[in-house]
């Protein structure tokens, strides 16, 4: 990838129409390999075929001969209290687009899904979004206020927090703008930005009904205000059956305490829910009857319908796919073959029950391998078989989650929600394949 | 903790013997209140009992007035491309012991365990061990060669490894060493050193079933040499069964590449089986019909029994298990009250079943919760409510996996094993809770 396209805005839509070029006819005829190769996925799977994946071994296949890590004593394990990644992944970071936001400081950052193998996000590597950048809280002076309609307001530090039971939940957390750029027909060149803002995190945390429990909601309660201690004090209403369903005030991410860019040293977590209300740098949560329409969820946070008028608290994320290999930033590089497609799948409603894959632009469909274990509301990898023939391909994927629901097609979902929307963008995307092997994003209409 | 702790020998034993002080007949009138929390346990999960954790919201509780966080914009995206810990935490690091081995290049640190939560160990604070530092590897130089007893002897570079179907498993990977220096009686005085050389991850690669299939294993063959790349070039025989079982060549750990000191670009990964047989840096792989009884499994990494005889190949790291909190890193500050014991257990044999709490010194047993997924070959988190009447109490855990296996105590090990090992220690321990909250290591005898 140039990386000019770290700052550069989006291309404008390269969309393949039926009858136009490439026309459906010659798309069907451009992929009648592909359909080849996945006839035979189950055998290559279960090692029957063998493509030449590998040269003999052959001397000249070799390395120099005795690099210097096989003759000299590498680094001691004093060097590194806090290890990090070899200098040869420098790539594998968090990047921003310029141009988004008004702001360098209170904007997005992207995770860099091409370079992510299994479902767990490296910490140091969680897209994040702040509004008045990301604060730096001592945990020493941090409090968390419970009150309003409760029997016994309460105010908690960290070590009463830390002295509740907790419970620790792999989930996904996805900015409902994921992809958002796209509803009007941009169509950005990296997969770190069409899907970007999302991660997937073990979290730890005391579960939010226990501490509702522990001060006691009054009848009638129906919502909480949840506030953030940072200079935005970004403020959410979240209604009471999440909150006494499965929602947690984490401080816990992936093992250790949450990053700052997350929260530290207290957020909310609310599994499936659009990441927004997973209010970071949690310090209140006020009990009421009615929601407090804060601004981020009237002029920021709500769907934009085609006829002016604004859907309010659509919380969850819906399914959704997208294929990580290959991508724009991970091209076929090793010709036409044998390649073993890879993604990932999630649900704001529970599991995976199914991903399917097409390589020709969605007319025909197989289902690919859920790599175990599928855990609700958490990300899902996927992967499948797949022999190029060198010619050009359109990659699609698409999630069924448990409850039945399939991610829709773009037109699909534009025929729903219009075109005026930033958030809640889930449609099935197109990877085409272009035949040197490079993947650009296009759209089918 | 003190820090001088880190490079102090481990202190003499504490031994707790039935007739002597403190006696087992007086130690049980001492836990007779937390006998009682563990019967009031299920109630205070479910809430009906509300011991006071926090205080009013009284504004004498709340932290000065705009904290600068609350007031001022924090930092901006662009400022961390790799995220680190908040510098709060800049305690939560690997720690080495100086007198431990001869060298401080080719040693181990420790994870940090007190102050991990869930099952994930964040790549930057996994224990390491190396015997010729810390390789530092060129993934465009590095290459794989199986060869031996094969059909098709091969070379593979990482594009072309990473090109085979792949798959994600979250497993522990734990030193047979952890816990060796308590052997002879010897007791480590952090939690860190008593149980650190675990981690767990999700491991992202290729079966090697796969691998050895593209090969074709000749008839007759029934071992593997796996070696290194690094200087101490450390290679180990493995079982062909084990091969084919659920062994990977894994390049992916918590869904970035292999930290450098976890094998960078690929390393053996055997679930369940000690770690130094998960070789790092991966370069051979030679497929032969017998063991080549290298030095890391004849001089090392053999049980030296009471007899002066060693066993070889004791591959299984069996069921074993520590309590988190409280543990001498983290005492009890808050003085006497409800807390919840946590902990983690582990089998190398599969899922944990069931893991038993004690507050008596094993003379009672209380089932903990498990939290959720409990997975094969992985770290399971464990929680128990506990009341603490303020006086001394001895707490231990003992695992029990699905095979039926119930993890030994100290003097049942002994009896069996002697004391001549360093390797394969899977013993329950015992925190002494001072009077005070204070948390010794000591054996009870």
């Amino acid at each position: 990838m140039n990386d000019q396209d770290e700052t550069a805005p989006p291309r404008t839509p390269t969309a393949v129409r039926p009858g136009e070029s490439p026309s459906r006819r010659s798309f069907l005829r451009k992929v009648a390999g592909g359909t080849a190769g996945l006839a035979a996925a189950p055998a290559l799977l279960s090692g029957t075929s063998r493509p030449a994946l590998a040269g003999p071994a052959d001397p000249a296949n070799l390395p120099p001969n005795n690099p210097p890590w096989t003759t000299t004593a590498g680094y001691g394990v004093v060097e590194y209290p806090y290890g990090m990644p070899s200098p040869y992944e420098a790539n594998v970071v968090r990047r921003n687009v310029d141009w988004l936001t008004a702001d360098r400081i209170a904007s997005i950052s992207f995770t860099p899904l091409a370079d992510l193998s299994g479902i767990i996000t490296p910490n140091g590597v969680c897209f994040e979004r702040h509004h008045g950048g990301c604060a730096d809280i001592n945990p020493d002076e941090h409090r968390l206020m419970i009150h309003g309609m409760v029997d016994r307001p309460l105010i908690f530090t960290m070590d009463e927090l830390t002295r509740f039971p907790s419970v620790s939940r792999i989930h996904f957390l996805e900015c409902p703008a994921n992809g958002g750029m796209e509803w009007k027909g941009a169509q950005m060149t990296r997969l770190q930005y069409t899907h970007g803002m999302i991660h997937c995190c073990e979290w730890t945390g005391v579960p939010l009904s226990v501490l509702l429990d522990e001060c006691g909601v009054k009848p009638g309660a129906k919502w909480i205000l949840a506030e953030g201690a940072d200079a935005a004090g970004n403020h959410r209403s979240i209604p009471m059956d999440k909150a006494l369903d499965d929602a947690l005030v984490a401080w816990g991410q992936n093992g250790e305490r949450l990053r700052r860019e997350q929260g530290y040293p207290i957020r909310l977590f609310l599994p499936g829910y659009e990441g927004n209300m997973s209010v970071k740098w949690l310090r209140r949560l006020e009990v009421g009857d009615k929601p407090w329409h804060s601004r981020e969820e009237t002029s920021r946070y709500t769907d934009l319908m085609a006829d002016g008028k604004a859907r309010k608290f659509t919380f969850m994320q819906e399914a959704n796919s997208v294929i990580t290999f290959p991508c724009p930033e991970k091209p076929i590089r090793q010709g036409p073959g044998l390649y073993h497609v890879s993604g990932l799948a999630w649900s704001g409603r529970g599991k995976i029950r199914r991903v399917d894959f097409s390589a020709d632009g969605g007319n025909t469909w197989t289902p690919a391998r859920l790599n175990e274990p599928v855990l609700s509301k958490c990300l899902t990898r996927f992967e499948i078989p797949w022999t190029w023939d060198g010619k050009d391909a359109f990659l699609q994927c698409r999630a069924i989650d448990e409850t039945g629901y399939v991610q829709p097609s773009l037109p699909q979902l534009r025929a729903v929600r219009g075109t005026n929307s930033i958030y809640h963008k889930n449609s099935i995307y197109t990877w085409h394949v272009l035949p040197g092997g490079e993947v650009e994003n296009v759209q089918i209409s």
